[in-house]
């Protein structure tokens, strides 16, 4: 079998996520990954052996990577030219710019969520609309907040349908890290309807959405709770088994001692992951509960992690690799060790 | 007239505020505050010139007052005999101690949300249950957040009935220089339904509620996410004009710059408010939405004071100062400097 | 007495501080303040019931005002038309452009420490160098770091002379409210040396300073560690002596329940102290040692308000009312309200 | 060669850790970890696979296990009887209550720095006092703050003499996911002398030391001013090199973007390492500078996994593997992976 050879351009939190995820995946072959200048992650890179390559986004700044000792295997033109689709992890507004050189190769693209969406051809989410996603040449991935929202709202509305949903969304504001972003003991607000909302009623043009964004000082996964409104009554055993049943997603029990967004990176880590990364949204079982007929429950968003399985499901699609939704995600979720439990 | 003679017992956090809202009611004496040590809070009443007469809970401890010079004017049981009512502010759990006290010199008492419902005859909402209250000799407070919670629901249901409510409280886990509680970095999830949604059924129980509780790194200021199922349809327009008609309610927009919790705090600093407080709950005009027929829109609760004006109606309320609601709130609003925006 | 003038052009943090400080000195007169736009600091002053003069920077932003009916004094020019000093609050950058103005209408101005050394005459503080300032046309003021760490080193060279100090400044990242700057669980660390060494040795050129900053994320204030080289030995007690006698140091007791920088903030709320702002900085008793012949102690520079006496002495410095250093800060302290405990 | 035999007692942050770093040494065998109860840390480890065996403490709640299909390999007693020393890591104060357990099987122990100093023969640190650990029966390691400023400090002591230090101690107050611990936007101030200092005294008897501890609400490593007095002059050159050349301790740069405590988390992160620990203190090199003729440095202090090397080159000192001192921790760092950059 030949493999899809994919490239990744951008190596910072994501692109580096991506690279790991795209380098599991055994019909992928991860030809290397691009960037700019010998940042703190290309250091990382080289201290631990250059697992990837590295191609030169500004050939000119070869000698910095040179005065360091990290080896540079060419340009980010010679990646492209030995790729067939690229994921790219910019910082947002560069990959519009960079779109026009995937042209120029004739390699496809699946943007990340801080893109515009005109960027893209489809507005895509592996599990939610798969098909949508077939052949095209450029995909944009829902940012990491609607990536897991959508997770689980499309099973339930796989399994009885939801009619519109209610979320509010506590944000964190940086990552684990980051020294350029913060709040201190303040939570803000930003006006109704947050983007998010906006995003999912793109994906699921069939169900009705509206949230309130508040950002919190943590750097630890993002808590979504959701009313949703479903179209015929299901009992709350049928949905923890949708969830329970859902590989990418992680029912979690506060008297187990999952009794917050950090206590899942600290078992991510716990479990030897790598980075102490977790693909799967966090799901807290008794959090699930009922207002009136509409269904209420609170999930995890890691959002370093979480977008990687639907990008590898976007190379699937974008490359007709599969056909069939269930066997691309499927497969996606098998080389990432994700599975029901 | 007779003003109604009123004690503090406990001068902490909600205590001070208890003393400096009933000092500011014309129809209301305030014949002093009782604490048990020296505590900074004491030591700050003494800087500033004893404006409240200080009570000592335990005599044996009068030499450490002495010793700094700070005056006391008798004892506890002393202060007893002196009013009609006492606002017990004492940690949670000392007040049903302190029950046993105020049945023997015969003095009504309400109690704060930390104590358990029992301690009370009824459990109590100046705009909510007023008329419960009247004549009764126990009255317990609900909690910061539930006061505000319910000044909310219980407008929007005066206007057009509340059928029921899901909630997303994101909690403050600490007041400001309180160095025994805290979390860092962490969203912390608390098995839904919270208390605070138990609590309004209890007060309103012809509302049903559910609600989830995510406690936040913060101290300044609670933020609630309602979604209100009303009864009948109503204008977004009629709602803010309802919100911007409560003397306890502050309509505010982010586009002014009250984009955070904080920034409700900071404004009640720069309008010379003592401490900083502010009795209203906030209101963001930008996250009053609608999601399907369901109202959703997202209030702040400035937990160091909010539920110092109910408190006060529950004195005119057990002591039947007035016997209509309106007239009694209006009243304390009046006192307090609250009024329609 | 002819009182001395006063204006104050920006009216955010440090300006509306500014603004009640120079109101308060009774041989001053505060003609206004001056701002751009209808922050909520100038909707809060309206709300208060306009205690100080609104002037415009800009005229063509008058129907801002008109339109929430915020009453306005005049134009910024007409404001510089009836003062003799200008205490320059406008966000940093801002001040160097309004230099030009002050000097053509003849008025004199004090700069905050956000400005370029070179934009004043003289780097100034009241207690460590009153002498340089008299008579100028232009001051600077040292940061607030700064003030209050000279103040303190300045006490100590005073009694026994100080041969140099190695500082270290935990520092607060945001004030309280401000949602533009942030970090989240990370301790961020500058080169050496902080600025506030190099700005010590611009006003105390006999002393040798070096010092490390960490910025933490905090609101309520600063802590610096300090270790002094001293020229001559003394004790512990005479340095306690000579920080309790200063009316800008308050000396606190971790015992008492002074046991962070937020429990000076709170102990400033429950004095009544407008804004819960406190000028003096404090000095924890249990954190005054030795390290060998080095005195090491911690201090707390409430950020917000620190800046103000000392500003406040460049007035009185700038106009020579007053040509002794210890009568000019004595009134200063005096109308403040400062004084030894 | 016949190994030593390793077992770890309580599999909590630090257990868990000490278990990896024993398992890494060739010349010692990981018998396994013992625990309570079914903690997030041992569901983890059983869904890693169980890469180590667990011994139950109270053999009473094996059903427990069972019920999570947990493997159990015996009892806390049955471990005790396959291996020569315990790595004691139970929560503070039950080390105690072990060591009884352990003179009774007669296998030696290492407890960790929340036991009391009574507990051990000896106060050891692998590079500070290495002989001083020889053969004895139970070993209490140093802090996590002062395995590593010890380390610091030592290597500047072989280096030129060190006859005291003041230092700074900017605290970590609580792990990622602790949920029990905390503080919200304030610093804690500790009395002076802080415990890591004289704890400093007690292992290297010939330096003086004081410092200041600060806790601040964050959880990614302390950070350490240190203001050091050599006895001998030394060039800044000279102190990099000595620092560059320790196996632990890694000289960083904020220019390079190693700007705060959480830059080196996450560039251990992006190495892979488990977990993303460090076993490095870091030292920023734009922070090593002189105060007159005292070297001022500061240090990162990875608190989570400091302590793990000098606890393996315990068990080397105490089961007498190497009798030298550089023998020693040059094995454990080879067998960790650290050596000089």
């Amino acid at each position: 079998m030949t493999k899809v050879r994919v490239g990744v351009a951008g190596y910072g939190t994501i692109g580096m996520r991506l690279a790991d995820g795209a380098a599991k995946q055994q019909d992928m072959e991860l030809v290397g990954v691009a960037d700019l200048a010998p940042t703190l992650a290309i250091r990382a890179l080289h201290e631990a052996g250059m697992p990837y390559k590295l191609f030169l986004v500004d050939p000119a700044r070869k000698p910095e990577f040179d005065a360091l000792g990290i080896p540079v295997a060419g340009t980010f033109d010679e990646m492209l030219e030995q790729v067939d689709v690229v994921l790219d992890a910019a910082p947002a507004g560069i990959g519009a710019k960079n779109k026009a050189l995937y042209t120029r190769h004739g390699v496809k693209a699946i943007f990340q969520g801080g893109e515009k969406n005109e960027i893209a051809d489809v507005f895509f989410h592996g599990y939610a609309n798969y098909e949508k996603g077939l052949g095209q040449s450029f995909l944009k991935l829902t940012s990491c907040n609607t990536t897991g929202l959508i997770r689980a709202v499309d099973a339930i509305d796989r399994l009885v349908g939801v009619e519109r949903v209610a979320i509010t969304i506590i944000r964190r504001v940086a990552d684990p890290g980051d020294t350029h972003r913060g709040l201190v003991d303040l939570l803000k607000v930003d006006p109704v309807p947050s983007h998010q909302a906006v995003d999912l009623m793109h994906v699921m043009p069939h169900v009705k959405a509206t949230g309130l964004l508040v950002h919190t000082p943590v750097t630890h996964g993002h808590i979504i709770n959701i009313v949703a409104t479903p179209k015929r009554s299901v009992s709350r055993e049928a949905i923890l088994e949708t969830f329970r049943a859902h590989p990418r997603m992680r029912v979690v029990r506060i008297a187990d001692g999952f009794d917050s967004n950090a206590s899942l990176f600290k078992y991510a880590r716990d479990l030897g992951n790598k980075r102490g990364d977790m693909y799967e949204i966090g799901v807290w079982e008794e959090c699930v509960a009922f207002s009136g007929p509409d269904i209420m429950f609170a999930i995890n968003i890691p959002q370093e992690a979480v977008t990687i399985p639907e990008t590898i499901d976007g190379v699937r699609a974008c490359m007709c690799m599969q056909t069939d939704r269930l066997e691309a995600v499927g497969l996606t979720n098998k080389y990432l060790g994700l599975k029901a439990r």
